[in-house]
């Protein structure tokens, strides 16, 4: 679809009229948060709009219109993907050219003046209140590349890896929106990991990293103790975003063991603020890793088409202004879908709620330069990353800026996340 | 302190004028979730109390009584410390026999029959909303025997154990109050866990367990970023409940490497519903397991008496009607107190909000009956737990009932928990 618009978009902007991604939103004269969609370079304050009768020419989104003056979008993204579908659907009408509604907006300058506004003007917040946040493992490059680095290639991958989608319960109250600047950590680590026996020190981080993921929002809540089956798992799915699951290395290998990462994670996890509806991603399905294991039935989807295609990339910007891509991947370097990854969190019954966030897990290609951590590209902090003006990085330095991209369709009509970008800035002293 | 009050309280009664706990409740009358306390074998309605100016005698209570016409106790708190203790300890001058305000409550005849309940006519919900829910892993003889099981006695206990407070995070959504009916889980399980190549099955769990736990609440947010210092960490703590973290083991035992529990665990957590004061227990302070390796300074305390004492005994009811008290012990038997779990937890930087839960570990003395699981018990299942009326157990049966209790203090002046309860169901039919 490359419909145009009345209203001037860039071919490269990653708003396009195929896309309608939701955020919550707040200005300097209108504090309070608010829902609305992307635009081009606008931002359409869907509270603004719904007030003044903008779903008029729909009753069954004008019946819950009461949805767009929320805080947050919780109350829209439960009313179900056929409600999403219909309102993108809606306001992609309301912008296109040959609009039917031409007085609703296109020729209202007074609401186009209140409601549409420019994306520089606004600040961007949480998109949703988030429940609990689950970060699966599912990108196998990367669980294999960690796996050599943290157990030897002998234990990279578990017995279990291919037969489910490993996971662990993640931190929810440190779940930040893109811009939220993270300080460095401060944490346990083995001053020399070889050494017998193992006395930690406390320690700013050494060695803060990135993990370059997609996140899911849950749309639908099930009942406690009612798995949701595979072939209906994507009814729960309400959008995308891009995730950054910063990671304290040094904290995260001396910590692990047995329950799995904690302080090296809850330190912040960043993501992007405009969350692409998962109708607007339909057409951007691929198969992913293949997985040669026989799966139980619950596991089982029709197709294997299942995995989004999303190139995604990853910039740092250091203080002296030097700017790199220094990673280039795509979202089908998992060897779950998200369906699967919902019917395997939910197989022993456990009930999701709309606002869950689900992460991928790290995503790596299989070459050089498409690894979804500095953890792996650099090998462990063997190796080094090349940057612009000679510069270069082993692992996050402070007042480095690090920048996650994402990107589907074709110019004109791209489906884009914008971007996740957070900036480390030194520890603080401690106490 | 063994007040006595007008209220007739039997000295048995977990809910003495010395204990005041906290919850919610509803009535088949007045559905709407309102805040109350227990007191003998009432609850007092604090929404009724407050809005009949019940509070009238203390200004600064009345100021915020609006905190108690909530449906969760994370307003009240919010407040902090400081205003816990000042209405607790104005509602025990409310019921003392020498009231200073008897026409507040005892005289006053209306209000004692709308706000005084009896408990067997009141329904108990979730205390607090649950942001985030983290399950430590404290105590040091569960953590050893368990150890054993999984990985042997060489690596029962990681090198990391004592030096931090080890732990992992829980699923929010499923945290459910006493009472609340568990099904058997479907998962996947290896049906002979030492084949090769280890082929796992889709199968209802057949080694349910319990996790006889405390569980504590959090009063007051930090910062994201900012550390909470162990000797400021008593000030985040609300209150205490007792914590059934029911596990399917055959699960947990094939999933759980290398990122930690997850399905295993998500079926369902069980807290019961009155939430006992931090303060109520300032006077049950006592020595833990001793801990001889050298600490960091974050988790150093200037008291060895940094652990509350509280008698903790475990009941199954089967089917038969057969009850039996398997497990006594007490909840000294942790390495690591609150104020160091806060104070771990948030080293790196990770914000705690109001409602947010704590576990700490599965609580098992070093005696044989003093275990918090039937894991334990039956070292893996190779042992069963003698019954009464001759049945026998390895882990849960359909049907069974599964009973914690705990108590602190003296008859006449208990500060008692009362219970929470679960009783596991058949698995359901999968999809």
């Amino acid at each position: 679809m490359s419909q145009s618009s009345w209203l001037p978009i860039s071919p490269s902007s990653h708003f396009s009229l195929a896309n309608i991604p939701f955020g919550i939103i707040s200005t300097s004269s209108g504090p309070t948060h608010r829902p609305a969609v992307a635009i081009g370079d606008h931002a359409l304050d869907l509270r603004a709009f719904a007030t003044a009768d903008g779903f008029s020419a729909n009753p069954s989104i004008q019946n819950h219109a009461g949805v767009f003056s929320s805080t947050t979008l919780n109350a829209f993204a439960s009313l179900g993907r056929p409600f999403h579908r219909e309102v993108r659907a809606y306001l992609q009408s309301i912008f296109a050219a040959d609009t039917p509604h031409p007085s609703i907006l296109k020729d209202n300058t007074s609401l186009r003046q209140s409601a549409l506004l420019p994306l520089s003007e606004v600040t961007n917040h949480l998109p949703l209140s988030i429940g609990d946040y689950t970060d699966f493992y599912a990108g196998k490059h990367h669980a294999y590349n960690v796996g050599v680095l943290f157990r030897g290639p002998a234990n990279a991958l578990q017995p279990n890896y291919t037969h489910l989608p490993v996971a662990y319960h993640g931190r929810a109250s440190s779940v930040v929106v893109s811009g939220t600047p993270i300080h460095r950590p401060w944490g346990q680590i083995l001053p020399d990991p070889k050494a017998e026996p193992k006395i930690p020190a406390l320690s700013r981080c050494k060695r803060l990293d990135i993990e370059l993921e997609l996140g899911m929002f849950v749309a639908r809540e099930n009942e406690l103790g009612k798995p949701i089956p595979v072939d209906q798992a994507e009814d729960y799915i309400f959008g995308y975003v891009l995730l950054n699951d910063w990671s304290a290395r040094d904290i995260q290998a001396w910590e692990y063991v047995p329950l799995g990462p904690f302080t090296a994670k809850n330190l912040g996890t960043s993501i992007s603020p405009w969350v692409v509806l998962a109708d607007a991603l339909e057409g951007c399905k691929t198969a992913g890793i293949e997985n040669e294991t026989e799966l139980l039935p619950y596991l089982k989807e029709k197709t294997r088409e299942n995995l989004l295609s999303i190139d995604l990339e990853v910039d740092i910007i250091t203080p002296k202004g030097n700017k790199t891509t220094f990673t280039k991947t795509n979202s089908r370097n998992l060897l779950w879908s998200w369906p699967q990854m919902i019917a395997h969190h939910t197989i022993t019954g456990c009930n999701l709620r709309t606002g869950d966030l689900l992460g991928s897990g790290t995503i790596s290609g299989a070459e050089p330069g498409s690894e979804g951590s500095m953890l792996e590209q650099t090998q462990g902090g063997k190796g080094t990353i090349k940057l612009e003006g000679g510069e270069e990085r082993k692992f996050i330095e402070d007042g480095d800026t690090l920048v996650i991209r994402g990107r589907a369709g074709e110019e004109g009509a791209l489906i884009g996340f914008g971007e996740v970008s957070g900036t480390i800035q030194a520890a603080l002293p401690l106490f």
